[in-house]
């Protein structure tokens, strides 16, 4: 049995959701951020970079969303969450999925989270005024050129979906109005309707 | 044949060594950041990102060095290059260049490209002056837990390998001495040591 650790408005919410539409044995395990828990001692044993999520597995822990999401691919072929036996589609996946790791999701990071990059609290708010305009526009760059539709990645669901819906999910909040994606506001929807997101989702406001 | 986009002193050097030891027959086609290349119309219709590396394939185009990094890996089994057989490796693999796109090199980022997240100058100062201390933190994580050795994965030279060259060598240039992480030291002698190395080195600077 798996075990994944997250925090309800995280990105774990991506291997969280893959994890139940791969039909994986899994306990979900979460962290309270408002307490810290994720610097804990005995959380920061688990995964010393102390965020979320990982994933316990048999065989050791995992971190970092884009290769938890291919593990879950690769570990579960059946339900079909990627293009495994080809390299070139697996790769423009694994693509999709590192932009929002290494630029989408940093850009947000940088309305909460400037104390990673800088020290004062003018920084801070500098960066927290930007942040409206690189979410607007890394989302500008996936609803022109990169949401192929009904997926992401066209016809077949991938793990690239899951990652999306959860990033996108920040977009209102980050001053982004999703009314300007039309793309991008369908996926949500559409995502919204799968048994598996309704169940994750409840569970983590459970 | 292959096409690789890649600038001088970028992370596309990640790409370019792996292309090199999987021995696959590319192209290494030069853009001049000083003269802002990568934002020009020709190479946006390549990478609307305007970024490196972009690599160009028969199937069409892949960016991201984690997702072009697993494809020569996945592309040239003979190479070795990745543990394709075992998704849990493959997977503690990707995780490893996941961390090194979405964080080390971001914390680098923020030293010349503080302009990507902010507006006011003091800002990018402030930037700037804490990327020796981010940069410090992650690599001591990497010494201490991630870099197996000899190679990142262990015994098996992968697609880790160039990667963490291609980053570890900015660190001087980040105010962090190498003197300080013997593990990465010695790392980066093994590999200035392997022909293909050499011979992209070489290339780069010509």
């Amino acid at each position: 049995m798996y075990k994944l650790y997250y925090a309800p408005g995280t990105c774990a919410l991506a291997s969280h959701i893959a994890l139940e539409e791969a039909g994986a044995d899994y306990k979900a395990e979460r962290l309270d951020f408002k307490a810290n828990q994720q610097q804990s001692k005995e959380y920061l044993a688990i995964n010393p970079k102390g965020r979320v999520p990982a994933l316990v597995t048999d065989r050791g822990i995992l971190t970092e969303n884009p290769a938890i999401l291919a593990y879950i691919a690769q570990t579960f072929p059946k339900a079909k969450l990627a293009p495994l036996d080809d390299p070139f589609a697996f790769a423009q996946m694994q693509s999709f999925n590192s932009y929002l790791c290494s630029t989408v999701h940093i850009n947000h990071a940088h309305k909460m989270r400037g104390y990673r990059w800088a020290v004062e609290e003018s920084s801070f708010a500098d960066m927290k005024r930007k942040v409206p305009e690189t979410m607007a526009a890394s989302f500008a760059l996936i609803e022109r050129d990169m949401l192929k539709g009904p997926w992401v990645m066209g016809e077949q669901y991938t793990i690239c979906d899951p990652y999306l819906f959860t990033i996108a999910g920040w977009l209102e909040g980050d001053g982004v109005d999703l009314a300007t994606l039309p793309k991008v506001a369908a996926h949500q929807k559409r995502m919204s309707e799968r048994s598996a997101v309704q169940k994750v989702l409840a569970g983590e406001k459970a």
